[in-house]
């Protein structure tokens, strides 16, 4: 294993986080992988605890989010176990094995059945999970549940993480106060279509599983589902989204009733501010970057642009070296295969154009684009004049540091 | 610019070529950008060469890949202008200029057409290429032509490489003999969705320009199309054969001609010669790798699957580290979308099988595969257990030399 990497230059302080009613964390050292550190966390809801879940697109996904697939159709949650260190990936018979023994062991805990345990596990994948290690730490973890070990429980689950991930949210439905908040884990292996490696949020809310998982499901795709660190999507990506419905609001049944807009609009921001912060900790990375496509010919064509820009190791090196190198945004738009017309392509950079239509703005001052570029969050806009399609990405630089994490970290 | 690369440790040395009766070349210094070498290549071909094309399915193309398009359909060539240092692309009309300006120099000097003059650029993007050092270069290229100056020719289209790059193959039509030889440049931006930077093949073969294209399109796409440095695909990519007839080979005008198949393997086998020379040339690279997919639903998802993998910034820094990471392998092959079963998927590296239908081989013997990672030549193999469909790519390793040539390159 390398050596803890610097904290990302980055990274933000952890939030004051404060309670979710119904929502308890119990953090613990299993000794899973990591050695004098925390790597396994348990989470304890109130009875009627709806939840929703979105997950890697993954062909090959891990046994836990095999097990949450399976058990979200209930709608319901009790508990969820996560350790890090180890993902229980590709390990066939024993993960779906450790992933039974440790939902009983969690369900026993906590006088529910298994179909309301949530699991998550990240880290090494293809080695077999001990789970005896987990099931032997959780009764200590039980007797330890707090309604205000968000950042332990954040700082619980990080692998190659150089800061704990948080973020908080208030809002109302109607006239009730709402708490909205989570906690996210993820630094390489990030192309997430679909969510991040990790993320957990609670909210007191009162909110039926399905209008909680079209809600969850639409705020991944402008969050989670927009961002890069390597284009390498995790096989263990997982968002789990818990309402408690402690706050005791009016009922609401359908996701689209404007009584809700407001915590839409809360968990979206939650779900961003959770995912930048991701890219904030992408390995090696020095540079937040948003790329901003328009005039494309639909929404989803911007999109898929401006990932294959978030996705370009050329523009991402050049980032890295402050170098604005529009020809490589070129080059990206066009390996998209998506429609483009070169000669009406234009490209800015912290908001000067360098090139309108096809071609190098003549006499462009260059030296607000170097200033720009010497920043910690970039801003590269592509106008393709063809239509009215907008999207957004983001993503980070591509640095030495990516090769020393990876040449040698096994995950 | 950075300072010049060190040679890739994978580098082959330049193979004796010998002349292709009817096509000579000439190299010059014409100081588009790089001072102190060779940047400019002029070749001459005898009345009646016919010609191939197969180009970057980049929907940005530089205005030399828009101008070999056009003239492609003519069938015939007299001449080709290769420049270093400047790809013309993304330059607007002054692009469209420059290329109407070289074609007609050679033109002139050559006494033919200007729809017989192909033009190739490779180097900068978005900077206007200064074609008047070009057209002043010329008239004495004109003076110098050679059958022998292959190696020149090679050298005089590089940029980042760090070693040029041939390959030759004798074979037959009939009882003709046919001599088939090219050169190749490239080493960063590399994931040819058609073709890789460029490449330059001649034959003294007779042959129509139709199954001339019909031979080359499918060796194009078992050899070039099948190799990513670091998946961006450039602009510029063009594969050029030409075929100049001088052998007098017996007339031949079905590309399924089982007389042509000695010839087509010969083409086929050069072509990804010349492919792999670039792989072994990738920015950075220190390991050139194999992969092997079968099993697959169908050719086309083994191809696929194979791509997924080879572009997987985590396996190649993995590679890098000599670390037989398959659980980055997995992930790769569950990111690609193809169809995969994780608990039907075996993978082997250097033939030792370490991954045996979902799970890790247990108790496997792991010296052999430590021992082959060390190498410089890599095989990966992967079993997805679903059908019969085969494919195979070719990509090298994700190193610290990559991020230093790029971050202060401007391509």
């Amino acid at each position: 294993m390398a050596a803890p990497s610097p904290v990302s230059p980055l990274a933000r302080p952890f939030p004051a986080l404060g309670a979710v009613r119904g929502a308890r964390f119990a953090v613990g050292a299993a000794g899973i992988r990591y050695k004098g550190r925390t790597d396994l966390v348990l989470a304890a809801f109130a009875p009627g605890t709806t939840a929703a879940g979105v997950f890697t697109r993954n062909k090959c996904p891990g046994a836990p989010v095999d097990w949450c697939r399976s058990v979200l159709s209930g709608g319901t949650a009790r508990g969820l176990v996560v350790n890090a260190g180890n993902a229980n990936v590709f390990t066939g018979r024993a993960g779906r094995e450790a992933t039974e023994a440790t939902a009983a062991a969690a369900a026993a805990l906590l006088g529910c059945g298994t179909e309301e345990i949530f699991l998550s596990s990240t880290g090494v994948i293809g080695e077999v999970l001990p789970h005896a290690r987990i099931t032997a730490a959780l009764p200590a973890l039980g007797e330890a549940l707090s309604e205000t070990a968000w950042e332990a429980a954040a700082r619980g689950i990080m692998t190659t993480d150089t800061f704990p991930k948080g973020a908080l949210r208030r809002t109302r439905i109607g006239d009730t106060e709402i708490v909205l908040q989570g906690i996210a884990k993820g630094s390489g292996m990030i192309a997430p279509d679909m969510a991040t490696m990790l993320c957990f949020l609670a909210t007191d809310a009162a909110l039926p599983a399905p209008v909680l998982q079209a809600l969850l499901a639409r705020g991944v795709a402008g969050s989670f589902n927009c961002t890069t660190v390597d284009s390498d999507t995790s096989t263990s990506d997982t968002v789990l989204l818990f309402a408690t419905g402690a706050a005791g609001n009016p009922a609401v049944d359908d996701a689209d009733d404007p009584a809700l807009a407001p915590f839409a609009e809360a968990l979206d921001s939650l779900l961003l501010e959770l995912a930048l912060l991701v890219i904030r900790d992408g390995e090696g990375a020095t540079k937040l970057v948003r790329i901003d496509v328009g005039g494309a010919a639909s929404d989803e064509s911007a999109h898929r642009v401006a990932m294959a820009i978030a996705n370009s190791p050329l523009v991402k090196t050049a980032i890295a070296g402050e170098d604005a190198n529009w020809g490589r945004i070129v080059m990206a738009v066009g390996k998209s295969g998506e429609p483009a017309d070169r000669d009406r392509l234009s490209i800015a950079v912290g908001g000067t154009w360098m090139a309108r239509e096809g071609t190098v703005v003549p006499g462009y001052d260059e030296a607000p684009v170097v200033a720009h570029m010497k920043g910690q969050e970039l801003e590269i806009t592509v106008d393709l004049g063809l239509g009215d399609g907008r999207g957004r990405a983001w993503t980070c630089d591509l640095t030495h540091g990516y090769i020393d994490i990876n040449g040698s970290y096994r995950s």
